[in-house]
């Protein structure tokens, strides 16, 4: 069995958003010829191209058959997070993309499962949302940004939101987004492949260093792409913590590696020798399946090379194939058999 | 035999910049009381406390002593490159450095060896300050930032000196500062611990899309901090590369890994099994002993962890403790028997 945590879906079309809110700034889709569509944003800049199989569920649902993925979580797409709207047109647009999400699961609730949206720019309405989302919709969990108009995951400003999430069990996917450093990192990639992991070990750190894992202990958290690079400077980190104590610890927290087995990551190294490594350190029970479909810089082998490992027991696969994603979202599996 | 590549030192004192150069910005040493001296920024600004082993080389040599190191690299503070000031002020800082750095090593040629520093903003001063590190100061290497005011390491600028450095076979250490999205990295040592891992990371992504390891393949770089993220992330930039080849091979390069080989790391990862995981992926002829000495988030206990893990080979720890080193710097071992 193959339960993907990590898979981004859009709508196929929506309203003209600088003409509904009245600013510009948004992202919208053209779609230019049958099966593709250019992501650009409302000033005319090119953002991405995407195909089908990002807006249209049986396009989905035709590369999950091909390659043997049995469930998948579909959350939004980062970009159209859109934090840093006005907080009301952010929760009208939320609204707009989990009613849309909530569609594509009730069409086939046997395949999909919806990681919904929340306008964290306003406390009161992104809980609000959540609320919505868990209780409306039926969605376990939530996908949020790594930062919120540049305000890392620490921020007391979060904590009501997280409390609430706590206390409703609605787990959090969390995503890099908006990413530390981009002016540095505009050409070869670089902010996807440079910036994007420095920006999840940023939110693995402020949850860690700002006590959020502490203040919340039952809030279920998972980090994408195999939790950036805090796997392997987790190391330098934890010296930190005992080398600048009146820095990293003005919490009163618990030394770095103790929060091992406290969150979730994605297992999406791309290779098998980074995916042992983080085994060694997280443990298979905190190792989801995931690929960050339909992206081209996703595992669009949809998890191939760890069901090769030749080294993987049994038990180590169920996890990293399904179950650690299950456990993340509170779901006995046997609901999708 | 210990060779440690990667230790800073700084002068006892020096003029007052501000009043030299005219403008400030500048880093002065307040030495508050004996033994230990604020760093302070001339607009008052407090920026770290050094103890005496960052200055005398007396206390240095016991810290060696008491660790069984043999020999040590010394170069700068990466916050004295001032690579922001004038070009000439810049030459004439990084002279008044050098010569310092000169003396300390002349006085114990057979513990110490130098790394020099150049003013990187100014290509032709850059040159002519390298040539007379190597020839007249008889400095094997330069240290350089992982960016010059922002500009990374595969801006064109930089192409006269890596050319000049490799006809005159000066090695080149990699140390990260003014780093990437240090404006969210604020907090709990964060641009330290985070930020630094993310540009040591962008620097080694810089040489390898940028083109400059197939431009300068004689070059000897060695970057610090065991590679940053990069060792981990790897699967993912090796995937980009393949997924994107409109955005990270504009220059007709290798895929990512197949500069492993071409560059070394120092081994600082504060852990054995980030330490096995860069030796499977690097190898042990391209790791280097280096401990960030005399700072606290260095391995202060100069490669104990190393040394005690008891799955390495003699071959391995051999060049794990001195022998990559030496070769990074093209010098034979025996001179310093």
């Amino acid at each position: 069995m193959k339960f993907d945590i990590h898979a981004h879906i859009l709508p196929e079309t929506w309203e003209d958003l600088q003409q509904k809110y009245g600013y510009g700034g948004f992202i919208r889709l053209d779609h230019f010829r049958p099966g593709s569509a250019r992501m650009m944003r409302d000033d005319g800049k090119f953002f991405r191209e995407i195909q089908e199989n990002c807006w249209n569920p049986q396009a989905i649902l035709r590369d999950m058959d091909e390659h043997k993925t049995d469930v998948m979580a579909l959350c939004t797409v980062p970009v159209l997070f859109n934090y840093w709207a006005k907080p009301n047109d952010g929760y009208d647009w939320s609204r707009f993309l989990n009613d849309h999400l909530a569609g594509v699961v009730a069409d086939n609730p046997k395949r999909f499962i919806g990681l919904g949206t929340a306008p964290m720019q306003d406390s009161a309405l992104s809980i609000k949302e959540m609320k919505r989302c868990k209780e409306e919709l039926g969605f376990p969990g939530l996908q949020i940004g790594s930062n919120v108009n540049g305000k890392n995951l620490d921020d007391p400003e979060f904590y009501a939101f997280y409390e609430a999430a706590e206390e409703m069990g609605v787990s959090l996917f969390i995503h890099p987004w908006d990413v530390m450093g981009k002016d540095r990192t505009e050409k070869y990639f670089l902010q996807w492949l440079v910036s994007m992991p420095a920006e999840t070990t940023l939110a693995i750190c402020s949850f860690i260093f700002g006590g959020v894992f502490d203040k919340f202990p039952a809030l279920k958290v998972m980090f994408a792409h195999a939790g950036g690079a805090f796997p392997f400077t987790v190391g330098r980190i934890e010296h930190g913590y005992y080398a600048r104590p009146d820095l990293c610890n003005v919490n009163n927290v618990a030394k770095p590696t103790d929060y091992f087995g406290k969150f979730w990551v994605d297992g999406i190294t791309h290779d098998p020798d980074a995916l042992r490594y983080l085994l060694k350190i997280i443990g298979h029970k905190k190792i989801a399946f995931g690929t960050d479909y339909p992206f081209p810089l996703g595992d669009l082998q949809h998890g191939k090379f760890l069901t090769e490992m030749p080294d993987l027991t049994d038990e180590q696969l169920r996890y990293l194939t399904h179950q650690s994603a299950f456990d993340f979202l509170g779901i006995d599996p046997k609901k999708y058999l």
